[in-house]
């Protein structure tokens, strides 16, 4: 029987899993760990290859892990009692009320009028106010997933480039990849930035190198913007648009914005919601209440109030699809993590760069650390399981502490560029199907090979002339 | 500002919760409990009156509880990590392939051939057909709704009998009705042919009594069988078709299989399946393979061979609703029982039915349980508000556990004859116009008390025999 290139590739995938599951494990690892590893990487090669759709072949994952009693069900199922897994489903919603409302299209003309001479132009305007939130909402799942991707998408939509179409490519990709990229860097930028970055600041603490918000800021002030500048020129060359001059964008968009007239409603309710949300996801950590359940209660305000229709976002599938694969994932990359295989992992890296030069091993360090970021679904469980060994065996080797325990916190946002799953608002911006597995991965490749040339290069030289 | 009645109904529900709230919880309930008890009331008031969708209005009830902390987020919840709810929706995925395939429709054909010679032939084959079907289909939604309900109405329009033009009752009706009732019977007849059915066997759990696949069956099968006997009977006096004698059923059916020609490739591997995920969830305890794990195992074999399209999945939006409200409704419940608020309530409604020997309490509890339903849209939040609390003072008066926890389980899916609100497969069935709202009343109402006769009379003779 001849097997199509889909059922050939899960063949493939089974065979890479089955594979590992046999061989013996690495010293000082769980035979269980070893088992799930080997799901992990079946799994990650049936989303890689696209043996089947994302949600099925997570779920599949799963399915072996609780069948071969690799994981309870509880903890295979896990990730969707997970924080991030929820306010990943619902900046779907929201987004959705943005397009729904007619807001984000206002908002999105806005911006045109004001930048939309040419793509580039927009690709900055994104980034800009990405930018602008990025110190004071510390979920980067909420700023990306609740605020630019809803941006992101009406923008694309004004110029009629949609997933579905075939249009994708004419701005709409580009626009969802330079707003992934924008705020994976600008999650950098600040320890308010991203949830894991104080986690990071707290471990360099426990190896002695006190992380402050201003120490980190202004370390990144220089490969940040630097970075910020070359990002929608880098995936101009790599991914380009067919739509690279808007001339009459500005002029239209003006025309549109009066032709809309003054807000409806619904409008006015989900701009209400809006700053309601953008004020408690940057002023909620003062009374306690973090970014999901801020979502949370924007979402019951706009059912209550009649902006979203709870029918209407039952079907929005790429919501209910990436809710459903993005808790696999967690679920399976914390279990890993439960098992001691970083642990072990991190051992492994230290034992591989002991005799070298401080420099070439902080250098290789800081390669793996990145790199192996393609095992995990979340940047806060790579911060917790790496960050602080990585960082000792640096220092031990003679490494200058400051420098390379932001250079490493540095890292732990720019990782998250690499894949769909690396971090909350990947699953979100690749979901709305704009962007195909292949290019985000390819892309994802290409700027992290900017990102760290940057980092390590013009950063490295900036933190030298502040004396860190 | 006039209120729209939904909007009247929600502010209705909130007050009720709000007023709730602020009287003093009684003695030996903990503030949060009581907390708890305000939230899950004023949630199932939306619910009851319809006031949001479920989905919405369940998610209301857990963003109230996770904002003023009554419960942390991972316990609120926790109803998605649950297997119940996961059996629920992988549930409707499998009875999609069912009716995708038409394999459901094949064996209902099958059945007809077999028995349709008289009108309540048509009535027995129509019923045998779902029996055949419930202890594989745990939506009854789909079961009915999917599988009987066409073949109803096909077969009343071969006897030129249709719900728009005043022949109605010429043998439609009755078959609609039939079809209804047959359903309602068959649901209590299986743990896996309804899906509240789990959901009151684990509240059963809770209050130590063990149900499982093979006691609820062997327990229903005697007054079930009976019921189902008798049923096309009492609507054959109560609402008689004015055609009795259908020579030609076992001819249109006939014609119709060979119209289906020999089965295609996805019936065959939908057979497979349905004959693995019966014989797992029969024999699966005995190599300690659960029903979940079981669903999941048939859902995988499903995708894999292609009989289910994930694209498809992703659009029952009946079976995503129904994952978001009852995993929210099953946390709910779960925290109130945490709370110790269903033992509280235990103890309330033995005190005041203490005097009474506890065979008279415990009927008059069935009683109130059963009737009560006319005020509930969902078997499901009528088994999540009641059934553990009346289990409790019904096993606290003295009543044989399993019996009493089989005789309430029962009566969760015999009372969703009722009204045409009151299950999932009311609003199909009753929505095709053949009934009046009158006759579909009142007929459920003669239905009750017929089944209600039956259960408790040749029902507990069969369970005491068992010695439950």
């Amino acid at each position: 029987m001849l097997l199509n290139s889909r059922k050939r590739n899960l063949l493939i995938s089974v065979l890479v899993g089955v594979m590992i599951w046999f061989l013996p494990p690495p010293e000082g690892v769980d035979l269980n760990g070893w088992k799930l590893f080997a799901i992990f990487v079946g799994t990650i090669a049936t989303v890689v290859l696209d043996a089947l759709p994302m949600g099925a072949g997570t779920l599949l994952g799963l399915t072996v892990a609780v069948c071969t009693k690799t994981m309870p069900f509880k903890e295979a199922f896990s990730g969707y009692v997970s924080e991030v897994t929820w306010l990943v489903l619902i900046a779907f919603f929201i987004a959705h009320g943005f397009i729904q409302t007619g807001l984000g299209k206002r908002i999105a003309y806005w911006i045109v009028a004001l930048v939309g001479k040419r793509t580039v132009g927009l690709a900055y305007g994104l980034s800009f106010a990405d930018l602008l939130l990025a110190p004071a909402i510390p979920s980067v799942t909420a700023r990306a997933g609740g605020v630019v991707f809803p941006i992101a998408q009406s923008l694309a939509y004004t110029f009629q480039s949609r997933a579905e179409d075939g249009t994708a490519r004419r701005i709409g990709a580009y626009l969802i990849m330079v707003a992934f990229h924008g705020t994976v860097i600008t999650s950098a930028m600040f320890l308010t930035a991203m949830a894991a970055n104080p986690l990071a600041a707290k471990l360099a603490g426990q190896a002695g190198v006190q992380i402050t918000w201003g120490n980190w800021a202004l370390a990144a002030l220089v490969p940040g913007l630097l970075s910020l500048a070359v990002m929608p020129w880098v995936i101009m060359w790599a991914y380009p648009p067919e739509l690279k001059a808007t001339p009459h964008a500005v002029e239209h968009a003006r025309r549109e914005l009066h032709a809309m007239g003054p807000m409806s409603r619904a409008e006015k309710l989900m701009a209400v919601g809006f700053v309601g949300l953008l004020a408690l996801w940057i002023f909620g950590p003062l009374v306690k209440i973090d970014a999901t359940t801020t979502a949370l209660l924007g979402l019951a305000f706009l059912l209550v109030t009649d902006v979203l229709s709870w029918q209407d976002l039952l079907k929005q599938h790429n919501a209910w699809e990436t809710f459903i694969w993005f808790g696999a994932l967690i679920a399976l990359a914390d279990g890993l993590n439960k098992f001691g295989l970083a642990a072990w992992f991190g051992n492994w890296a230290a034992a591989l760069l002991g005799g070298t030069h401080w420099g070439v091993a902080v250098l290789g360090l800081f390669l793996i650390y990145f790199y192996v970021h393609y095992f995990f679904a979340s940047s806060t469980a790579h911060v917790g399981a790496l960050y602080l060994p990585f960082l000792l065996v640096g220092i031990k080797l003679g490494a200058p502490p400051l420098m390379t325990a932001l250079a490493f916190a540095f890292a732990s946002n720019l990782f998250g560029g690499l894949t769909h799953y690396g971090c909350g608002p990947a699953p979100i911006l690749y979901g709305a199907g704009f962007v195909s597995l292949k290019d985000w991965w390819r892309v994802g490749f290409i700027m992290s090979v900017v990102n760290i040339v940057i980092w390590l290069t013009a950063g490295v030289a900036w933190w030298a002339w502040l004396g860190y």
